[in-house]
């Protein structure tokens, strides 16, 4: 059996990789959307399901394909879910991770440790076909809570504060391998794919 | 510990029932939208899990609270996943369930049993409030295959013409209660009271 195409909905190299690495034993052959010249639609969800769906259709559309979306961020619980879909720009469009991170302090001042509580989300789509009504839809939370000051430099976005106190570590203290064992993006893959092999 | 109220966005009877009997032990208190005014809003989605979501926030706003949707149909895979999100209207607006079957029979006219393969779907989506990023989402799939002709009188929609090859019945054939443990319906529910259990 030849291996079946699946275009990734991103243009992130590391993400891809990983797909790649997860996916290639299922018999997936991982594309980056760029080899079908998909420009990244505008994400108008107000879900992290909308907004990977609206990447999967946009990718699937292009390669006239399947496709994989995905869309990830941030949930605070005094902060009613906020960053959520907006955490990329908490601080404004095309704010960087260090004045993201300063407005979540500024935001979460003076709450003691247990009103900190958040968790990264991740959510997965997989299009058979860009008018496929079933996507096959998988989430992971990761939970933890805001710290009140960085701490470690590896990770991205918001992993110096995000601290996950059965890792007894920040996400970017985490090595790599370990962060993908335990983290949103991680669990959503695994169950993505007990989906795939029992759909 | 007092109950957590939860809004149901349907007016349908039995779908209530089932929703009550399967979620008051996790200690909800679930309500009619009817309740709380909730007028239907339009189903402009393009999968089922985005007209789930269009029905839970609708619900969600009026109630002010965590609100329930859900969206099912029929997908047919040689008709490329139609009826899919429009089984209800497939023969037109406000068809029958007579006039939607019709149709489906002369779609797959000739086709022979192995081309004719279909499953229900069902999704679930479980806002906690209306901004909600990070909705729970469930799905259920109920595989089987489309006959020529009708057998059964239960049910409703396609189940007359919906065979499970496992249970030797059509989904009109099937009591109740078996047709509820096999159902797309009854193994989202299951796998919304897991994520609610763990998330």
């Amino acid at each position: 059996m030849g291996s079946r195409p699946l275009v990734i909905a991103s243009g992130n190299a590391g993400k891809l990789a990983e797909f790649d690495q997860m996916l290639s034993p299922l018999n997936f052959s991982v594309k980056p959307q760029s080899a079908f010249g998909v420009v990244p639609p505008p994400e108008t969800g107000r879900t992290f399901v909308e907004n990977a769906l609206i990447k999967a259709r946009a990718a699937a559309e292009a390669a006239d394909g399947p496709a994989l979306g995905d869309d990830s961020g941030l949930v605070v619980e005094a902060l009613d879910g906020r960053p959520g879909i907006r955490s990329a720009r908490f601080a404004g469009e095309d704010a960087s991770d260090e004045a993201n991170i300063d407005r979540l302090l500024v935001e979460l001042r003076d709450l003691p440790e247990e009103r900190r509580g958040a968790y990264f989300y991740c959510c997965l789509v997989l299009l058979q076909h860009v008018d496929d009504p079933a996507p096959l839809i998988a989430s992971g939370r990761w939970h933890g809570y805001i710290l009140e000051a960085r701490r470690g430099d590896g990770g991205f976005g918001y992993d110096p504060v995000f601290h996950d106190p059965r890792m007894g570590a920040t996400a970017a203290e985490l090595p790599a391998g370990e962060k993908n064992r335990v983290s949103h993006r991680g669990r959503a893959l695994d169950r993505l794919i007990k989906l795939i092999e029992t759909a």
